[in-house]
């Protein structure tokens, strides 16, 4: 049979977390933690199967999940979003992502993404029939050139994918970014993927500017957010959709057909957690903690540190250590070092070699002791 | 912005299931349980959260999962799925059926499908810009002529839907109708999709005949099945696919950037639950008693029973007490009777008019009489 994605093989984030557990390293590569989620929140996933949430959820989500969202945006953006049209709970970040780009894309749109960036964005778009324009955004700084971006706008652009604070960079997009964007964009009838799952995870002081802070971005936008990334649980694969009532509605046509409904006790346990914010409010100092601690470790090694503004990803370049291809410096990572990364050339669609590897901090302490332990022999 | 579903709107359970709470009606639209799951189930999840699976899954599924449903498949019926390379654990059979047909259907490809039908089929196919090829089936007992189902194929044809049994009609494909979906389809291209989430819900002491009991079937079939059917538990979103190992290959290409992977303490709970086969072969007998309890409280109104082989739906005319369309009819139920119904035409593409309703009857008998009650007055 012919294949819809001839170019498509295993996403690299089952590929190494598969290997790490075969070399039995230490899984600094996917994005995910290793210590326990609050035991506070599996009670309550039990307490919602004991009180019966064990049927479907309503198609959009669970109603009282969606009001304790609709608040949590609302306190920490004074923006709101009707929990009745604009607020859609989905099966995890990922799948909010592929259901916006599918109710949306046709063959021939164009749609621009910036590279390095989380590696489901281009096949989704070919799978549409629609078509990847790169920008591509240079290390250390992975940062952009408006006017350049303005360069890949054509009569076919039908949407921007942004991803702020970004995987795998940790670059974040600032206030003049914002500026220059609504600049560009107005006038046009450009739509914004948003990808803004790591929103809590900015540090240094800086604020997180959504999309939604701008009326003339936040009326074209679907801001996709993830639970899983706020509770420390990914595998339970909750997120959501913010979107204004005309994209929502798009978006629920795919997604009733896509998944119908999603977990329907995890979203009543999340509306109860999230009820009271203290409950998360602590995750940004946490990860800083982490970044400067894993920063801190790191110092001692060859690795060149990138900056890393947001998200709970650490670039460092291998240049002064090895020659080789970053696939193939990671490869050995794992096999001699014992330590699993993701070269960042993965997340580039034509060959790269910036001699740049991926560490994942999400993890305990001790974890990032030995990992950084290991690399200093590297 | 122009839609991409521009017919469709929110899918009828939906409707319905609210419609229901609303004029706080019986609900026997939509197809749950009423009545909890098995305690050790969500005392198996518990296990598992404390265990600590809260982190994502591997793409394919828990590997401990992917065993329990090779064997549960081969001791069902004798056949081997392997369960690295030709098994997918979903977000529902919903997920898996859209999956399968995005991997799939490119534009201008045409799918044949059995009306009325599980209303996700046809706009998904539309989505993908394939084209619906719709043999309809008629009352009462919906059977398949399959030299004009042969009509129906032309060189575009990529693909059949089937689902025995079938929901809304409860009717189930037999020996012959397996055989000679064989010789049709023997010397083509023509995959197959077989929605089978009610195998276990069949009655009378029949047989499901699985497309995997025919080699020449099987080796072109993507197999869909639920463990929320399985285990009276719809809200978890867990199904999984079955398919050979290319056309495996090509769904979890799709599946990868569409969910990445699916609730993992959940797959783990599962895994030790199916271990045990008692844990649910008792569900046929248990579905076949609610058939004939609903049955013979029915018998008593005025409502016509159609067949019902299979599934945990019952069809009913109503043609003896109304001439109303059945959607102004099963409104005028919820809304004078407090009894929440699907009008089966909601299950076409084309306007029709049979006058039949579904109701399903995975409810507490005590539900079923009380229905039944209301529905006598009718
Ligand atoms: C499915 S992996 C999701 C993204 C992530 O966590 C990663 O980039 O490692
Ligand atoms: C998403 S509803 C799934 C199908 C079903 O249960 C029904 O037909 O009622």
């Amino acid at each position: 049979i012919q294949s819809k994605l001839p170019g498509v093989s295993t996403t690299i984030f089952s590929v190494m977390s598969k290997l790490a557990a075969e070399h039995n390293a230490i899984n600094l590569s996917q994005g995910f933690p290793d210590y326990p989620c609050d035991p506070k929140l599996t009670e309550l996933v039990n307490k919602a199967m004991n009180n019966g949430f064990n049927q479907y959820a309503p198609m959009p989500g669970n109603n009282f999940l969606k009001e304790r969202i609709a608040e949590k945006v609302k306190n920490l953006y004074s923006v709101k979003y009707n929990p009745d049209t604009e607020i859609t709970v989905t099966a995890g970040g990922t799948q909010a992502i592929f259901t916006a780009l599918t109710a949306i894309i046709n063959p021939g749109d164009e749609v621009i993404i910036f590279e390095p960036a989380y590696d489901c964005y281009a096949p989704t778009i070919k799978l549409l029939g629609g078509l990847v324009k790169t920008y591509e955004l240079a290390p250390p700084d992975y940062s952009i050139d408006w006017d350049m971006v303005k360069k890949l706008f054509t009569s076919s652009t039908r949407m921007i994918i942004l991803n702020s604070p970004q995987n795998p960079t940790g670059s974040i997009l600032s206030e003049d970014d914002m500026k220059s964007l609504v600049k560009l964009i107005s006038g046009t009838d450009i739509l914004i993927l948003s990808d803004e799952v790591y929103e809590h995870l900015i540090y240094d002081g800086q604020e997180h500017k959504s999309v939604m802070l701008f009326p003339e971005l936040r009326k074209r936008s679907f801001i996709i957010a993830s639970f899983g990334k706020l509770l420390h649980a990914t595998g339970w694969k909750l997120g959501y959709c913010l979107a204004p009532e005309q994209l929502t509605k798009e978006f629920r046509k795919v997604h009733q057909f896509n998944v119908f409904s999603v977990n329907s006790p995890m979203q009543q346990a999340i509306a109860d957690y999230i009820q009271e914010p203290s409950n998360y409010t602590g995750i940004t100092n946490f990860f800083e903690n982490k970044r400067n601690y894993f920063r801190g470790l790191l110092a001692e090694s060859r690795f060149e540190l990138l900056p890393c503004n947001g998200s709970y990803f650490q670039c460092a370049s291998y240049s002064k250590i090895s020659n080789e291809k970053d696939t193939d410096f990671s490869m050995r990572l794992i096999k001699e070092f014992g330590v699993a990364t993701i070269p960042v050339s993965a997340f580039y669609q034509k060959a790269t070699d910036h001699k740049i590897i991926r560490f994942c901090f999400a993890k305990e302490n001790l974890t990032l002791q030995l990992a950084a332990e290991k690399l200093k022999n590297v």
